[in-house]
């Protein structure tokens, strides 16, 4: 279907800070053709009015494991240690795939809502996530987490079936990468397997690096260097890689980060909650790092909402280094878009809204009192808009959702579906 | 009118921190009068469908300055002084009482949509709010911010006058206090004479305190102590006294507060975007000062979403902490509503959901992807639930909102008037 976005302001992300307004955006099947003026030898099948919206390119939520909102407000307020290993593990141990194609539906179904239209997820069962990929028409990069224990060989063999299966599917929307889930769950002779097998598929890596201030303190003991130094010793980062929240990193980390065009996942709404502390996000970025943004899963975070993540990742770093001009709107927004594209391999496709790239553009109704008056569109969605503002969702040129309406999945069921497996998972 | 709110759960924030599941309550005119089962006997009005919903005392934002809505979103991502001397003291010194009135109409606009049932504003143009207060339907407590001037005692009459008429006006709802703005905008003389009007009048004080570091500097340079100590030893803390931000204090500070049952009001929000710094909340909550919760005003915010500010509360703590246990969910869901209560001195009229209190109810529609599955609600309320989601507020036993529908505001007016206003204020 062709599409016209008419009159529509637009926060393109595509090297200017600043707002198109009253423009039009004309899709072709997948790819944004024209953004300007009315084209009268354009023929559209349908016309999108954009007036009192803004236009801006899909959220890319960079790491996440959504099949855990099964697990949403389940357990919170308790040490990390506790959370991990009295409640949360022994619950994953009892997953059936049946929940997780559930879980993740259920997750979908937020994302969309929230704006969110590419995410990249470690979990385990992740055929389920392939079959609501297709279904829910978003974009995603599906990543079997890697776990040392007397099945990894087994675990590889999954990754390798994982990508034949996936890698390209649904009209390019799914791509599948290779994901150790850390260097403290996975040995250096289990993580060369795991290079080895990268190399062979062509994959970008996923892996956690960095989260807590015991990791980083555990790994100097166990190899007298850093997650970073260590994962980078062993040639890990030869491959492209999406590095999940390194909040603990210091200066030649970031110096190994940036040599090797690693691009960091800060997850703010995740380390604050858990208690991991502050990514040096600033700092980051300032060295020319790739810092995408993230929710992590929704029973840390507890929701997968990246209007939040943009809001937190644009004051909190404000408030940690004493700095109000410390991540600004704009930089908040293109760790949410473009950044998080060119961490997922797909810098060239999406996370702006240019000519030649996918049609992946959401629209935020700003037509509510808490977006008056408008004195500044990029302030007002990173500092003040909702998720429910968002409007309309297109992925792949296709409307996902239109005025709130979920136009490719059954949202009544997979609410109830998610309710009924998590409430069995749990009783099991 | 008299109400029945049917089989819906309670977070009652009554000294029990769990919900209370499938329960009716029952409001005769402004009051509650029975929570528990069915009574035959109580006939009602009018009855609300609770299934779905979760029930819980309206949130009390206890430290704001409304008005401010004209600014959102107008200068962000500046250093706080070039924001407050370049771009918002001079456009603050052309407002007129018609933008005030329109600004504090839209804020109370968003403020009733996102849960808030009463506030504590501290502006000019004071008798604006009040009249918004009267035509809203909210609980409120109005502050004329005094800045030492030439106009000094002119500003002393206008809250005597403002006290005159409003204290007590609209069955109540509205409160009048004393707010001298800060102890580095009033010299300690004037502050001796804000006191000597706040014993006349028998009324609580509503200042800000130690929101930046500078501030504090400052203060041990000019007076040798803290600003707390400094107001505390002119006998500020005779009179009850809410004490906006409270960021940089140490433990004198600390046991003056509690000494003399001072409530600070925690602005997490704020105090993010405009780098001012952590407050040690759960210090402070632990030596059993009364901590409230606000959103400071809506250019600083730049929303007034209370969901927000107790999200914030209940994650940034642990991080800064370092301890996921720091500002539990029902921690920071009490800051923000029966501490408010005592903060504003109407702990016995509001602030939970008892029986003989006033009815200051909302209810959050939890059929939503976002809140599922339905593990916890407590949890779900602080770190799931986005300001939409608040489906019907009931102020002094109205119906102030119902199924996100406002009764008593023409909302689309308000909105064109704020706009309008707005943009002529920056243009004067």
């Amino acid at each position: 279907m062709d599409l016209l976005i008419k009159d529509i302001d637009l926060i393109p992300v595509d090297g200017r800070d600043d707002v198109i307004e009253s423009t039009n955006i004309y899709i072709e099947g997948d790819t944004i053709v024209h953004i300007g003026d009315l084209k009268k030898d354009i023929k559209v099948d349908k016309i999108i009015d954009g007036s009192n919206k803004v236009a801006m390119p899909g959220f890319i939520n960079s790491h996440t494991h959504i099949g855990m909102s099964l697990l949403r407000n389940y357990a919170d307020d308790l040490p990390l240690h506790d959370w991990l290993t009295k409640r949360i593990w022994p619950v994953e141990a009892k997953l059936r795939a049946e929940d997780v194609y559930w879980g993740s539906l259920l997750s979908m179904v937020e994302m969309i809502q929230s704006g969110t239209t590419s995410f990249c997820d470690m979990y385990f069962f992740m055929d389920e996530v392939g079959k609501g990929l297709e279904n829910s028409g978003m974009r995603g990069v599906l990543t079997r987490g890697l776990i040392e224990d007397d099945d990894k060989d087994k675990k590889l063999m999954e990754t390798r079936e994982l990508y034949k299966r996936w890698n390209g599917r649904a009209d390019g929307r799914i791509k599948v990468m290779v994901a150790p889930h850390a260097p403290y769950t996975c040995s250096p002779s289990y993580l060369e397997d795991i290079m080895e097998l990268a190399e062979e598929l062509d994959a970008g890596i996923h892996i956690h690096l960095s989260e807590t201030k015991k990791e980083v303190e555990d790994s100097f003991k166990a190899y007298g260097k850093s997650p970073i130094e260590h994962v980078y010793d062993i040639g890990l980062f030869k491959r492209p890689t999406i590095a999940a929240h390194c909040v603990h990193v210091d200066d030649k980390d970031m110096e190994i980060l940036k040599e090797n065009g690693v691009s960091p996942v800060n997850n703010p709404g995740s380390n604050l909650k858990l208690a991991s502390g502050f990514s040096p996000v600033d700092k980051m970025l300032k060295r020319g790092i790739n810092v995408a943004l993230g929710t992590d899963g929704p029973s840390s975070n507890n929701s997968l909402n990246m209007l939040r993540e943009i809001y937190l990742a644009a004051t909190v770093n404000k408030a940690v280094n004493l700095d109000a001009v410390s991540i600004s709107a704009i930089t908040a927004i293109k760790m949410a878009t473009i950044n998080g594209a060119r961490a997922l391999l797909w810098g060239e496709e999406i996370g702006s809204v240019e000519i030649g790239k996918k049609a992946d553009i959401i629209l935020i109704d700003m037509d509510k009192a808490h977006l008056y008056p408008r004195h500044n569109m990029v302030s007002a969605v990173a500092y003040s808009a909702q998720a429910p503002d968002v409007d309309t969702v297109i992925i792949d040129g296709n409307i996902v959702m239109e005025d709130r309406e979920i136009k490719t999945l059954d949202v009544e069921r997979i609410i109830f579906e998610g309710e009924r497996v998590a409430k069995d998972l749990i009783s099991r």
